[in-house]
């Protein structure tokens, strides 16, 4: 089959892989339908994390070719979703709502989903099927379940986004974008996005933001505050992962608040004296899509939701490095992979 | 008046200090019925924070001899205690429980409450009555409610403390000690107190403590892991505030549980990295005492807790020096100070 390498950052192609076998009872294979390029691939691209010679992605959504002797929810022609993260879902992390820290975690990462099959690990715990074949124009959508709207939907929740309250976004990203979905579809009463960038800003008010700012770092949290009352915001979702986004959203997160971090943590260091005054609520980390993929694909059949418009570049797999470079240049938002 | 003030690190006196006097409509004055010194005073005390001729103390129970003109809520006679942040309890960062918050909070700390007679502002929104004068040996725990009670209540609360629950308590100062206790109250199933020192363990047992974890660092980690099905506690009590005890409650939480941090923060940097991937709650900072008041005297004038028995060292204010001396030392966990 074709898949994915990053050879080394800055450097991807497509390239003869192996077909996936089943190689546990509970694995499944899936052909995938579409794949696309997270945000996270680009710190490899860019050298902030070790890379050589590595099958790259962890988002997918396909059809299910061959399952495992031990797998039950799960059957071949199946169209199903699945997190980044493969999870028994039975354990008594899983059991609590942390499929990504499940005890017999494995990451999709490893995989490496850009590519025409991949097997999934624990199919009965990790995968979610549609009732019936999706229509055409709903892969998209229910690829972005995937990961990036389970990320922005868990920050959203972490932030406890919800009615009367206002939900401040750090982050213009595809993760961003859809914790903008995630909290109008919960009820925000009003939804800051912090962007500079025109198409991102078009795109988070489509999405609900009823509020853009455009200002970061100090000028950023003033603007905040000055538009809730001098307090700052109820709940405030951070979706980069630098020091400079997670101290912007602590900052502009009242007392007693809450910040939801998604956004994979690079060279942070959290001042303990500034959180300890900031009296914030602060939860993140790889989100656990699995917990919500049930109600995202119901709201993704019933066409609520809409979030496929968060891949703004549509190219086939084997153009991937094309795809790479248009994320590494802010060309493009996210890169859906046709197969 | 006299009053406790400190002059530089470990050099402590008491003095005579003007008598505090109304200086806003809303402001009350109290005649101390009994004071005490904090873990927290011992940072200026030991040279971790500035101090020049401060008067001390945060904490206090009294009766009322004087009320402004606008204050409705206590009356001269009334014996009352209240947070070391008086707080207007109106605002609507008070109204959200976080009255530690308070829009226009006042720091007792710059007041000194270890003296003769103190001034409360925000009377109304600060104080809260006894229904009737306590007895006389109800007064510590009536104390221990200003601050370290609710401090470690907060922690308890903001950990998620209850039914079913593990609860790790890091640090066996009294902070901690009334975390153990609060715990214990909201129901938790298992808590593990962890302490180096008998007297401490002792204590520590007799406010609810079912387990007693002596190793530190990564043997502590190691010992909560192995109480815990290899998973980590859902509920941990930060009590110390330093990088050492902030990891080790990072590291003892499982994956989706909570940490309630009230160790006043000195020097800590927390790794982003390690935060994201833990997967935990944070949530602390100073204590909003207020929020719990109501509950916890009455808790207290019903004799379902006893956190007096937290004071094992009682002096009159005069000997205040030898009193920190004992902290200081560890000769005493918490120092009442008699008027």
């Amino acid at each position: 089959m074709r898949g994915v390498i990053m050879h080394s950052p800055g450097h991807v192609s497509v390239q003869d892989r192996p077909d996936p076998r089943i190689e546990k009872p509970t694995d499944a294979i899936i052909r995938l339908a579409a794949t696309c390029i997270c945000g996270s691939d680009l710190w490899p691209y860019r050298g902030a994390n070790d890379v050589h010679d590595a099958p790259m992605g962890h988002e997918y959504v396909g059809y299910v070719t061959e399952v495992g002797a031990d797998v039950r929810t799960v059957k071949v022609g199946d169209f199903v979703v699945g997190s980044f993260m493969a999870s028994d879902n039975t354990c008594e992390i899983c059991s609590a709502g942390y499929q990504s820290r499940c005890v017999d975690v494995v990451g999709m990462g490893g995989v490496g989903t850009q590519a025409q099959f991949a097997r999934i690990p624990h199919a009965d715990g990790t995968l979610v099927a549609t009732p019936e074949p999706p229509a055409e124009d709903l892969i998209p959508s229910y690829l972005a379940a995937s990961d990036v709207l389970g990320t922005g939907w868990f920050a959203a929740d972490a932030a406890e986004a919800g009615p009367g309250k206002t939900v401040v976004v750090v982050g213009d990203g595809a993760v961003g974008l859809m914790g903008v979905l995630a909290a109008q579809q919960m009820g925000a009463e009003r939804i800051i996005a912090m962007s500079r960038h025109a198409d991102r800003q078009a795109l988070a008010r489509e999405f609900g933001a009823t509020d853009i700012v455009a200002e970061r770092g100090d000028a950023g949290v003033a603007a905040v505050r000055e538009l809730t009352g001098g307090l700052g915001a109820h709940s405030v979702i951070e979706a980069v992962g630098t020091q400079e986004s997670m101290m912007q959203a602590v900052r502009s997160t009242r007392a007693g608040g809450h910040v939801g971090f998604v956004g994979v943590s690079h060279g942070v260091e959290l001042p303990g004296d500034k959180l300890f005054y900031s009296a914030v609520h602060l939860h993140g980390g790889p989100a656990p899509v699995r917990r919500y993929l049930p109600d995202l694909l119901q709201r993704i059949a019933d066409r609520t939701i809409d979030p496929g418009k968060v891949f703004d570049l549509r190219i086939p797999l084997e153009q991937a490095a094309e795809g790479y470079r248009a994320m590494d240049q802010r060309e493009a938002i996210k890169v859906l992979l046709t197969l």
